[in-house]
């Protein structure tokens, strides 16, 4: 019998996904996590190229991140900043001055025609991450917000408006062109993974543009590993974000049910595994009637043991 | 009689024209100088377009240069290239960090299609400076060093390679294509300006790049202004660069007969005085003999009243 692969593939998009990440890093062996990063929310701002969900990782796995503001360098400061401001430049994506030599970097080498996944791992390694972490893509993917104030790039509704607007639904720019990682659509063919990992991110503007890149949910579908699935949605409200905001305006209940029956839909038989947190464990009896196994523990990550703890939970649970 | 126009065209590069830029501004009412900037030395550095000698001016003139380092700004942190250094990329131009939100700017308006003329009056404007900041040219020059290890690119001569290498002549990329600020012409048209002052910046990669350009300086010579050149060598010295160890390595002396002999042969009847320091006084005769008029007063501007001094003293000599 030929024994379980310990590398684990987790789909992340920002701060939420990148807990688990650590989590999962920590609990695995150097190198065996591979983490396949949402670049929906890339824009360019400034003539620069930002990734942020790709940098709250590589910022999280190296120890980097900022524990207090919730996102960018621990240890930040934000000279370029108030000097835009005071050139009347647009400040209202805060680019700390330490986070900018990474877009510059990155802007710099991707205009003289490298890949993205090329200096994403080049940034890792610089960096000291062990992980490998991976853009969803090389091709460009733009997530885009529909609201009751007209469509809206994701950055513009998420930092400039704040998730005000109203949601009425969702596209993603570039999508149906756009080629899912070769290194990982590489090591799924190859039965590489012992479990993939949906991190506890927003479903619909995080994880949706992963699993719609064209061939990658049914090859995750088709795959051996099992697809563990962590609800972001815990006792009606989103940990972080405008999870259940979205949801309640798109009409849909707010409830880990709720994000079930939304992964259930759009992909069926992809999930194997619903985990839910414990102040949820009177959901599960309704998520399993969807079909799918559910998984009840501890979800809220608020320390580094609460980070390892769910990992191994998961890890355990998918025979890891 | 008309009155004699009050306002004054400076010619200028970097740190040593910005010096007597700020002492014509102190001597001036508001307004009245109009700088005329070299573009030569702009280059485009980690995807930014960087134009040091426009900067050196906005900085100086709106009173936030930084004294001690005598480049950039004052009060500047470095944490973008402390970053940057980590993240292994090139640091050897180092861009502070409110430097670096002047940058951005630039780049992102010129990319969208702004002209550089419009942006330095934005910049200037936004910072606070009453004088006019002009780029030689709103198309591209580059100055290109020839030396002993081949053609450098300026910046990577003067920053990267501290001026080691042995000159052997420049080329300016782009300049018979590129055409003179606009303004400035009109301005020129119109006989505007009682003065002509040429800052004691390098006469061959500050000044030559913004008098070759085609139409400029038979422009300068037919206008009614008198045009006064301040010798950038003093005592067989630059003040500061490398000017005199480029005219060792040209074949030509070292001093402030050489460089008013380059400034007569290359552009016959431009200039109508020459002025140099009061420790030069012995070579007034010899630059007499070159048909055009010698001023001695003291050149070297240490403090603001040197500045000042200088100014006033060319002022008055040009009747203003």
């Amino acid at each position: 019998m030929a024994a379980v692969p310990r590398a684990v593939l987790a789909l992340s998009g920002g701060v939420g996904g990148a807990k688990l990440a650590l989590g999962l890093a920590d609990a695995l062996a150097p190198g065996e996590l591979h983490v396949l990063a949402n670049t929906g929310d890339d824009f360019r701002h400034l003539g620069l190229d930002i990734c942020p969900d790709i940098d709250t990782l590589l910022y999280t796995l190296s120890g980097r991140a900022n524990e207090s503001l919730g996102w960018g360098l621990e240890g930040e400061t934000w000279q370029a900043m108030a000097a835009l401001e005071e050139l009347g430049g647009e400040a209202w994506f805060r680019l700390g001055d330490r986070d900018l030599a990474t877009h510059l970097w990155r802007t710099d080498q991707l205009r003289s025609g490298s890949r993205l996944s090329t200096l994403t791992a080049a940034l890792a390694s610089r960096l000291g991450v062990a992980s490998h972490i991976h853009p969803m893509s090389d091709d460009p993917v733009r997530t885009v917000v529909h609201t009751d104030r007209g469509e809206l790039p994701f950055q513009r509704y998420f930092v400039r408006d704040q998730c005000e607007p109203v949601v009425t639904g969702f596209s993603f720019d570039g999508i149906s062109a756009a080629r899912p990682n070769r290194e990982v659509m590489g090591l799924l063919r190859q039965k590489a993974f012992g479990a993939v990992v949906v991190c506890p991110s927003n479903p619909f503007v995080s994880v949706d543009p992963i699993l719609q890149l064209p061939g990658l949910w049914p090859a995750l579908r088709d795959s051996p590993a099992p697809v563990v699935v962590v609800s972001p949605i815990v006792a009606g409200l989103a940990l972080k974000g405008p999870a259940a905001k979205m949801m309640s305006e798109l009409g849909l209940g707010v409830s880990a049910v709720d994000v079930a029956r939304h992964y259930c839909r759009r992909y069926p038989r992809l999930m194997d595994c619903f985990v839910i947190d414990e102040s949820d464990a009177i959901l599960a009896a309704d998520i399993r009637q969807l079909g799918v196994d559910v998984a009840v523990t501890r979800t809220v990550m608020k320390s580094r043991a609460d980070k390892q703890g769910l990992a191994r939970f998961i890890l355990q649970w998918s025979g890891n």
